[in-house]
């Protein structure tokens, strides 16, 4: 121990085993003591070969701890009389950071201790994990210094003209590669074009009710008044449109609405866009999972029909993964450069090397052959949900919808799924999601549950729909 | 060539040579044709077994495009009367799309034909790709298919504990791993730490002047107001904090000041701390380049002196690469769950594989090597440019700020840098950016360059300084 200054005494000790260079130790020692106060300003400080001395280290390593600490302003030297503590440099820094308080916001894991009907999962268990490692070599190989660096918002184009060929063959949508802005998922699609249209007298954004309730709470973060209309067996109740509204937007899922699965046939579609042409609105159309159907091809986009009026909103977070973070928007023409602004502004752009591997991997054939494979898994999944609804349930359960997508939602007439009823449901194994809580306007989906099935096996679900039984009949 | 109606006469044809499958084609000429109003509705469609035989295709073929424009609405079958052509499916496209307006937004390249002294590059030359992927192969062979579902907005525990290691021991930053929140770069934690403090009587955001335009213009996005407080020789003149305003924060760039360069002693940064205490504000500290420092050790964090008042913003950008997208906020407890919701309805999260390689880049000791290593050849690409400026322009230029970060300034007193200037410079072959641009009150930058050296060698930066000695002499 080594006293510090010559006015007052002050100690502290260096530890040669310890990982943190002895340069840094007596700097933050040093540091520590200025703050504090116990060194107070004005007072000497003991000279550096002195220090050194007494520490039994080179005089070397107690000049950088003193060149960092004079840079830092902790230190002052004057001409001819040594080093002082420079004044105003004390300061009490708070108490240890309480966290008692902190918690997971926003995201639901998958349990896996419970036979968990989370919605919007593929199965992720089929991943080709071989290729996309042999993919990302690759890309990494062939990569250049200045692909490291930052890149354009709209995303590289190997994929942009990789997305805009595939959505032409598979969802006929019309576009050209610089239409096409490569997003943070769909998450971020529906806040940069959220911020990019509710704006002054359009703040209006027609919804979808029920519509997953994330994009109610971005749409009202931006600003948006949230005008709800009612989903029934064919989609949007288009003919509901408030005549003498000028939203900024309509919102729809026409593929495969969510929550409830069904299909907007062509002359809703037709309706809507005359609707959104004579009020000069955009349709934003979701797109989130409509590559699987299992009864006939993916049905076309509304962007197909009219790509000047259509903003088209999609993802690979459910036909590669959702931790990849990608997803795309296609933009009007007249929206496309005001599209990549907002997107800079919010980071720039996506990972370079990400949006390279996941080009090669839609490039070489491997996506569409992954989507087909997982499409095959997803139908025998579906099937065996129905299955089980029908053997446990018979009518009492009523599956709503089209054979597509991630997810069914089945209502059990007369049942209320309340709280409690749920937490019962959990407690005796199984995780099951009420449509209730996306709805916009409460009350009229109490009966009705959300199901997924892209991670569960026949047996697995079989036994989550035996305990759903169970705890209703209770 | 195949009559399509019986009542109307449509004609098409297949191509076999196609990519496209026959199905995809038959059912993509129909729909065209009832879109276009060629086949009107409720004219009846040829049988499906007569098609299929004037094609030469199997009835199979014929049959799933048919069932596809029914299920999209398309055609309709009437029982006992075959399938017609369904009303309201007419549409008239619009034209194609007019990309002329197109153009990149934000994104500035690195020329590599001119010398560009473009800043906030590292020198991407030395990235460790074969280690990189080595972890990243590491990575994916021990991925769950959970790894790639949906995950915490936070980021992965695995980052996030080396990430409170890593400023904690080279940083001075205190907090715990759950006070760290993943974000998609600085441009990210800039929006989120915005839309979470600027909210209604604490508009009011106070930023150095001159500071990067970026975060101009988030903040204003966000609503902010900004109050702009001149940078001198040693940071934000503090003392011109106006007493009476009550921010939602204050942004300082205390270790090196972007783009003047210079350090803020710590007399200032506890007479800040006592400024946003007083006023019950945040400081915002951003940490961007701080590892860079070529004279000293690396200048203490503001955060450290009060963890509960400071939101730090750190990122690998500078330090790993800037096409990865991950940066950071630590932040203070009462901030955490807010912080993590907006991130959540900003992008969910980042990319989770990315965040399990960089922490084990980290936690393999490679980072800070990596890091050890940029620093030399940095700081020899700075002594470079400097002696390059003395010995072009001797006293006409004046080099601001601390030896630190990936830029210097440089003051060419009497110098203009016009528009015209600008070009002149471009055209004979180098490229230079003005603070001016980065300045709020306008005026008095304009004899001032931000120099980058990250990516250029000694004899580059020497073409350019003597390109633009000649620029400034002509």
């Amino acid at each position: 121990m080594v006293p510090l200054s010559g006015e007052k005494m002050s100690f502290f000790a260096i530890d040669r085993s310890a990982a943190e260079p002895l340069t840094r130790q007596i700097y933050a020692q040093l540091r520590s003591q200025v703050l504090s106060g116990i060194l107070p300003s004005g007072s000497r400080v003991i000279s550096t070969r002195r220090l050194a001395a007494e520490l039994g280290v080179s005089r070397n390593i107690v000049l950088d701890a003193f060149d960092q600490l004079l840079a830092e302003g902790y230190l002052e030297t004057r001409t001819g009389a040594g080093t002082f503590i420079a004044p105003g440099a004390a300061f009490h820094p708070g108490e240890m950071p309480d966290l008692s308080a902190v918690q997971t916001v926003g995201f639901r894991p998958f349990h896996t201790d419970l036979v968990d009907f989370r919605s919007g999962l593929p199965d992720l268990n089929s991943f080709p994990v071989r290729t996309w490692q042999r993919l990302s070599r690759e890309v990494w190989d062939e990569l250049t210094p200045l692909d490291l660096s930052y890149s354009q918002p709209e995303g590289r184009v190997e994929l942009r003209s990789e997305i805009a060929r595939y959505i032409a063959a598979y969802r006929g949508v019309r576009c050209h590669p610089d239409q096409v802005l490569v997003t943070g998922g769909t998450t971020q699609a529906v806040g940069i074009v959220s911020r990019l249209l509710l704006r002054g007298s359009r703040s209006t954004c027609i919804l979808e009710d029920p519509i997953t309730s994330d994009i109610q709470i971005i749409a009202a973060g931006f600003g948006g008044n949230i005008l709800p209309i009612p989903v029934d067996g064919q989609g949007m109740r288009v003919e509901a449109l408030p005549e003498e509204v000028r939203p900024g937007f309509i919102y729809v899922t026409p593929s495969h609405q969510f929550p409830l699965g069904v299909t907007m046939p062509i002359q809703r579609r037709v309706r809507l866009l005359k609707y959104a042409q004579a009020r000069g609105a955009f349709i934003v159309e979701d797109d989130y999972d409509s590559e699987f159907r299992y009864d006939s091809p993916p049905i076309s986009s509304i962007q197909g029909l009219d790509p000047q009026r259509v903003v088209y909103i999609g993802t690979f977070s459910k036909t590669v993964c959702p931790s990849l973070r990608i997803g795309y928007i296609v933009f009007p023409p007249e929206l496309v450069n005001r599209g990549r602004e907002v997107k800079w502004f919010t980071d720039l752009h996506n990972s370079s090397v990400d949006q390279l591997i996941l080009a090669r991997f839609i490039a070489e054939g491997h996506f569409v052959r992954h989507v087909h494979a997982m499409k095959k898994a997803h139908r025998a999944h579906r099937q065996a949900l129905v299955d089980s609804l029908r053997a446990h349930f018979g009518n009492a359960a009523e599956v709503l919808g089209s054979p597509a997508g991630l997810h069914l939602c089945a209502r059990f007439a007369g049942v209320r799924f309340t709280p409690g009823l749920l937490a019962r449901i959990e407690s005796a194994g199984a995780k099951v999601y009420p449509v209730e809580e996306h709805a916009i306007k409460k009350g009229r989906w109490r009966d009705t549950l959300i199901l997924g099935y892209g991670m569960l096996g026949p047996q697995r679900m079989d036994e989550g729909i035996s305990i759903l039984r169970r705890c209703l009949a209770a």
